[in-house]
């Protein structure tokens, strides 16, 4: 957009805003909203998942039996039965989460700025995976830490990397431990085990952002975080990838110390989240829903991916590596060392064809050549046609 | 809540969430939820105007015709339609106000964190009227600024006080001209010219934030400071007290220049505010609703204060006097200076009738003898009952 005729203000903006910079996947989400682009830069849900009929009833009810207070501002916490929904999905095998541990969010992603607001201060240590969510580093940003990367290798976090050396007086560890954003890898059992080891002692918070966790293709998940150890660890979790996004619903799971510090800064932030998507929720999950429903998501999801699989087997040249993910949303590729996926974009969006390319993942030292796909948005015969473009492109750089 | 049973944990937490105190407000509303509790504490709209099968017919047009657009992950700035009619409301009269102006906020309460997040250092200096909206100093308060008392009469905020001492590397104005929350003051129209041509040239944004403006019960209201100086003003309006706050629905419109960096620290706290619930908004508002419904609230709420300006005539002791509101929810009253309101609700509360105390609104050297009254929850009947019980312990202690 050309601003050039626009007023102008003098007017002096903070230290913090002056570093936003535009967001160059949301640049790029512009350019792929043409239909003819094939796009695999989205992280957005497939549609046909979301439950529209049960959406539709669960508000003619929520409108029909509790109008006024589905419309009227509510407690900053969080609707109560939500809540203690929330608080018992989590308890089992032994393991007791307390509704008073439970803060309901405007999506997980205000999860994270709830959570950069209470702990991080100017320059303070903020440990991140290597790569790590994008959303979580433009969260974390506004509260203007210093990023230490902890080691990763295939199979994600290392733990034994979390030396006191490289963890002296950080705020928080965060990580994606199930198919995360932008690689797709899950941590295993032992790892998660050491981490949560790690959680008992440590002197900042492990955060466990779980908005995939869900979603594993085998219904077989890896226990989380916050079952190894309840009272160290903070959960975030989402309604976005097993219901839909549109809603912005998510929760936090923390020691009750700290939720009432977050509770604050929520008040402060935006009172609390509209009672009534949160009762719409409630009606929506309350009877069991999520449990028949989620292996649908699953299904589709996994034969995308194994769509996406195939299809790079099929078309991509020698030198070009991915992994197979067990559930999730994404698929990381890396490109021979020379090609930098930033400009390798440029020809691919005017060949209809896009992908996010890896080096915003990193909040320091990026890796320039590889790039995130995803394959959740796009069905299998469009998927094997973007990927033989994007393996064409590809093959002309080695 | 007794916390000594909790798991305790040794995270360090920010400078400024160690700040963070809890609010007498909302340990006053816990109380204020016993049905024997006549409050005028609560901020809270009557539910009688929630235009309930309006919202109905909504929802039900809105999940039929749009769910995978209403459910699915959307622009930061908001919905294009909504955006568009919000800026066609405010173009009138030889003002226009872009489309591009307007960002969609969940809730005006998230306006104030954004602008805080934008614009304020820590230590930089925040102007507010004496006293301020609570909510915007808890919002600015996470940003850590040292705030200003602007000068205010029973009219509102005196222009001529904006000094240039005074004004001194200011990073922003904050005023409520319409009803303000707590005082039920309303500017008048030379104070707001001389505001707006104060904003035509001053080195930081004039923040209109006009949540009542709507509200006035002759239905003759003044021009906003938007109208004045379209694009030297920062506007924040709200659907709040106009449709219903539990949708969390509200609006900045800015300058482009700052607009710009408003959605970028949006996309950063929480991607976009729910689209399900702007399709909503737009759907009841887009033929003109508004225009009928508003009218409805005006009567209700006029007939509420002139109910409690009577039993307050009725009941109250000399030395107690209070203003009498244009438009609005609030009653700001001022008892003798040696009774601490603080301590009067204590003894409120015991008698089954509560208010806030007027001391949190002042960022500095408070007001210990005022008290807001809203009386817009309240019946009349029980407004008389309310007002004369606490005319009662008012007079015991003259």
């Amino acid at each position: 957009m050309d601003h050039s005729d626009l007023p102008h203000t003098n007017w002096r903006i903070s230290e913090r805003a002056r570093k936003l910079t535009s967001s160059a996947i949301r640049e790029i989400l512009k350019v792929t909203e043409r239909p003819e682009v094939i796009s695999f830069a989205g992280g957005l849900p497939s549609p046909v998942t979301f439950p529209v009929e049960r959406m539709r009833e669960a508000c003619e009810r929520v409108t029909r039996d509790a109008p006024a207070a589905a419309f009227q501002y509510s407690a900053t916490e969080g609707y109560a039965p939500l809540r203690e929904w929330v608080a018992a999905r989590y308890s089992k095998n032994g393991v007791t989460i307390r509704p008073s541990q439970v803060l309901m969010v405007t999506g997980s992603q205000q999860a994270l700025d709830l959570l950069g607001k209470v702990l991080i201060d100017p320059a303070s240590p903020v440990l991140v995976e290597t790569p790590t969510y994008l959303g979580a580093l433009q969260s974390f940003s506004m509260y203007e830490p210093r990023y230490v990367q902890v080691p990763t290798d295939e199979n994600g976090l290392i733990p034994e990397g979390l030396t006191p050396a490289l963890t002296q007086d950080a705020r928080l560890l965060y990580a994606q431990p199930n198919f995360q954003n932008p690689t797709g890898r899950r941590l295993p059992l032992e790892r998660r085990r050491a981490l949560a080891e790690f959680a008992r002692t440590s002197p900042f918070p492990v955060v466990e952002d779980d908005p995939y966790g869900a979603l594993d293709y085998a219904g077989a998940p890896l226990p989380t975080l916050l079952s190894m150890a309840p009272d160290h660890i903070v959960h975030c979790g989402s309604f976005s990838k097993v219901l839909a996004p549109g809603l912005r619903l998510g929760y936090i799971i923390a020691p009750e110390e700290l939720h009432f510090k977050l509770v604050q800064a929520k008040q402060a932030t935006d009172l609390h989240t509209p009672s009534f998507t949160q009762r719409i929720v409630y009606e929506v999950v309350k009877d069991g829903f999520l449990d028949e429903h989620i292996p649908t998501i699953r299904t589709l999801y996994r034969d995308q991916c194994e769509a996406m699989l195939s299809s790079l087997e099929r078309h991509m040249p020698e030198g070009v590596t991915w992994n197979r993910p067990e559930g999730g949303m994404f698929i990381w590729a890396s490109l021979p060392k020379h090609i930098d996926t930033m400009q390798l974009l440029e020809a691919a969006v005017a060949e209809n064809v896009a992908f996010v390319p890896g080096a915003p993942f990193y909040a320091n030292d990026a890796d320039h050549s590889a790039l995130r796909l995803s394959f959740v948005t796009v069905p299998p015969a469009r998927i094997d046609e973007g990927i033989a473009r994007l393996a064409k492109l590809i093959r002309e750089r080695i």
